[in-house]
């Protein structure tokens, strides 16, 4: 990932300098114009943005608290991943030292940086942030979410919970599906369709939860829970997989025994904001 | 729902005549020009397809079984909710009374019902679907799935499996940003702009599956699973809900214990199509 973030810096004509444990990493790098650094300290002193991004935060700590590092001055953008609580930690440390801090997360794969589909989030100050937009612009598609450090990394991981969400559940209907002889590129556009369309939604949806009120504008949970005993004995009597079908009337039947079974889906917010069995 | 399918008829002009066992649910759409039918028999003699919407498939059997109703050379419409055995099986008792037999899954609210957001889908014999698709196109968009008559069952609690788990995965992202201060309408469009974005891989995805073969073009499954990990530690860092993760990281695990670590991800469809355990 460091190769690729690097390498899209020089595309776009930023002066970059480059730094890797494996000096011979930056080979391809400093043959397409990169400067390489001697060393950390000479990296974060050659220019006035430093992106960094490793294998997980205690690196970045081990790597940057280092002997012969001076951090006073430096714009820090740590694109290493981690959770909401490394990132918050990690901006006060370098505080510190001096140092301005962003963070960020990147949700895309290393051939995608450089280009739009890449999409890369951060979070800390505003003025930092627009200082260096058009910079890290030649990263990916950008987007600024807000002063508390941690939030690029919520973002992020509820990013992949929808991802990989839309994903089971579409392998859960392809799994039903097969059993009757349709094949999974037969299914597909139904399923795109509909993961599409409940997209949609989502903003209104929304409005229920930070009213705090989930009139059944379109369907009670009740009503809805019944559908989900009809997708868990579809999935059992098929001989599909049938826990994605179990969680989600599990996480509805509480809701209901909660005295919401009147109310419309988003309610389901109380259930999802506390560990189960509180 | 009965009511809403015979004002559509009415509403799109063709001749409609109603049966209900409670006769006075059908008083108002006769105020709007539907005939009322004097027994099922004669509901069922009065038109050249007959709808038919209850709460079960036993329901209706019940009713369709009883003496004085003719069958013989009906042309049926099943829209009641069941599951694709039921529907098998209906459409082979319909057979053996003479009767065509069309059945069909309505995915929309009663209130949408004639207008194009009402998808319902139909499944049965092609040549039946299509002698009455004009006339059906009265109730909604009109799909047909094929021949076997389980498929609008099927295709129905996929989507429906779809539809729960956009819904859950958002809600699951937004308990997370509720933990920062973030407002369930500021993550809503996040959200929606992944759900939409990953429903675009799906048909590409499902070549892998109807080939049988993942290599890992964008990821490696045992790399999703580094970062679901992050999805669990987050949640229950922040004390949401981690049911959900928890599933998600162990559909990952079985397929990379069962040796999938370096495909990818639509090779988890072996791992949906057995019970857990298997």
């Amino acid at each position: 990932m460091g190769q690729a973030l690097a390498g899209a810096f020089l595309k776009a004509g930023h002066p970059t300098t480059v730094w890797n444990r494996t000096a011979s990493k930056a080979d391809r790098l400093v043959a397409e114009g990169a400067r390489r650094a001697r060393s950390v300290g000479d990296a974060i002193g050659a220019g006035s943005l430093t992106v960094v991004c490793l294998t997980d935060y205690p690196a970045v700590r081990e790597l940057l608290d280092a002997d012969g590092v001076d951090l006073d001055g430096a714009m820090l953008v740590n694109l290493t991943s981690g959770d909401s609580a490394q990132a918050r930690e990690a901006a006060r440390w370098a505080e510190r030292r001096g140092a301005r801090y962003l963070d960020g997360a990147i949700m895309a794969v290393p051939p995608a940086i450089g280009t739009a589909e890449a999409m890369i989030l951060h979070s800390g100050a505003q003025a930092d942030f627009e200082a260096h937009a058009s910079a890290l612009g030649a990263l990916g598609t950008v987007t600024y979410l807000g002063a508390d450090h941690g939030l690029a990394s919520l973002y992020d991981v509820a990013g992949l919970a929808m991802m990989w969400s839309v994903l089971n559940a579409w392998l859960q209907g392809t799994a039903l599906l097969r059993t009757a002889g349709v094949d999974a590129g037969t299914f597909a556009p139904f399923a795109r369709q509909i993961a599409a369309g409940v997209a949609e939604w989502l903003p209104g949806y929304a409005e229920q939860i930070d009213s705090g009120s989930f009139p059944a504008e379109v369907s009670a949970l009740e009503t809805d829970a019944r559908a989900m005993a009809h997708l868990i004995e579809e999935s059992e009597a098929v001989g599909v997989n049938a826990e994605l079908p179990r969680l989600i009337k599990a996480m509805a039947d509480r809701a209901i025994a909660a005295g919401h079974g009147k109310e419309q889906y988003p309610v389901l917010i109380e259930e999802f904001g506390k560990p189960a069995g509180d």
